[in-house]
C-alpha cells in the first residue's frame, strides 16, 4: 500500500466531516420518535442532500474499502491511523457513514484501537449486535495481517462471545498476527473492557497467488 | 415475541421511507466524488434535518434490535417478513439505515431470503466486505432460531469463505436450525449465487437461563 491520495487536505477534511454528520444524523433517524411532520420535513431535507450529491455518483466497478470505484486507489496506512488504507470500509472507513466509531494503531508487531457503539449497533439490549462484533472483528484481524506485511483475504472467521459487549463505552480492541504458513495468514484478536474479554475471534486469510512465493 | 406496535400504520410507513432515504442518501456520501461546494451544501440539508429530529431522540436504556429504548417493545415476526421483528437491527433493521437490504422469509422449517449490497458494503474490489457477510450470518442463523421457537445470544459464530460474495447482485439466504440440547441452539446457514455456494456459517446460540428448562 501507500498510494498517494487525490485531493487536497481541506477536500479530506470535507468528506469526513460530512460522513461524520451522516453517522450523527443515522443516530438520530435510529433513536428518536418524531411525529409524520417531522419526519416529512426530515426526509425533504434529506431528499435535498441527494439531489446535492447525485450528479456527483460514480459508476462502474472496481468499488471496494480503498476506492471510491477502480480509478480511485485508496490510501497508505499509518502507523497512528491503520483504518487509514480503507476509507471506504463499511466496518472502519471514516468516508462511509454507516461505519461504527473505530480508531487502530499499530503498537510494535500487534494491533491496538478502541471502538465506541453507539446505539445505532444495537442487538440484545444495551449490547453490541454479535453481527457487528464479527464484522469488526474481521477487519481488526486484517489489520493485523496488513502491518504484518500484507492482507489476504478472509478465509474463515471464528468469533467467540464470552459476556455481553456493551454499547457507549470504550472497547478496547487487540490483534495480532500469530503466524504465516505459504499463503496462509492466521492471526487473533479480542475486544476487552475494563481489561476483561468480552469476545475474542481467530482469522484464517489468504493470500491471493501473486503476493506469495509458494504455489 | 408477538409485541403489539405503537403508533398507526401510517407512521411505521414513514418512519421506513426516511430510513430508506437515509440509505440512498449514504449510497451517494460513500459513492460520489463532489466538490468542496457540493459537499457544503450536503452538509447543510444534514444539519437542517438533524436539527428537525433532535428533540426527538429518545435518551436512557434499553437500546436493542427490537426496540428504540427500553419502553418500545419489538413487534413479532411474521412468516413472510421475519426481519419484522427486529425493526432497528444494523444488520437487517428498516427503523436502521445502516442495514442492508434484505428480505427473510419462513419457508417451513427452514429460513429463506435475498440479499442485495450495494456498494457502501464493499470490502475486497466488487464484493460484499468479510464483515459484512459475517454479520448477515449471525442474524440469519438467529432467524433460523427464532422460527423454531426462541432466539438466544450468540456463542460461537464460524463463517467459511468460498468464494467472492458479489455486489450488486442478489444473493440467496438460506439457514436451518439444526438442533437444540438443554440451553444450546446449533444453527447452519449459507450463502448463494446462481445455487452455488459463495460462503456459509455455523452458529452455536445460548438461550437465557430462564428461557429453558435446563439449568
Amino acid at each position: 500500500m501507500g498510494f498517494k491520495e487525490q485531493g487536497g487536505e481541506s477536500e479530506k477534511g470535507l468528506i469526513e466531516a460530512v460522513n461524520e454528520q451522516a453517522g450523527e444524523l443515522i443516530h438520530l433517524l435510529r433513536c428518536s420518535r418524531a411525529p409524520d411532520s417531522v419526519l416529512a420535513e426530515a426526509t425533504a431535507h434529506l431528499q435535498a442532500a441527494m439531489s446535492s450529491l447525485a450528479p456527483y455518483l460514480e459508476q462502474g466497478e472496481g468499488w471496494s474499502v480503498a476506492s471510491i470505484a477502480s480509478d480511485t486507489p485508496g490510501l497508505g496506512w499509518l502507523e497512528n491511523d491503520l483504518t487509514h488504507c480503507m476509507p471506504y470500509s463499511p466496518v472502519s472507513g471514516r468516508r462511509n457513514p454507516v461505519a461504527p466509531s473505530i480508531r487502530m494503531w499499530r503498537d510494535g508487531g500487534e494491533v491496538r484501537g478502541e471502538a465506541l457503539f453507539s446505539a445505532t449497533y444495537a442487538g440484545p439490549p444495551n449490547s453490541v449486535h454479535g453481527g457487528v462484533i464479527a464484522a469488526v472483528f474481521d477487519e481488526l484481524l486484517s489489520m493485523a495481517n496488513v502491518i504484518s506485511g500484507a492482507a489476504g483475504f478472509t478465509g474463515t472467521l471464528t468469533v467467540k462471545y464470552h459476556r455481553h459487549t456493551p454499547l457507549q463505552q470504550p472497547i478496547e480492541l487487540w490483534a495480532v498476527n500469530d503466524r504465516n504458513t505459504g499463503r496462509k495468514q492466521f492471526s487473533r484478536a479480542e475486544m476487552r473492557v475494563d481489561g476483561e474479554v468480552t469476545a475474542s475471534a481467530e482469522g484464517l486469510f489468504i493470500l491471493p497467488a501473486s503476493a506469495s512465493d509458494e504455489p
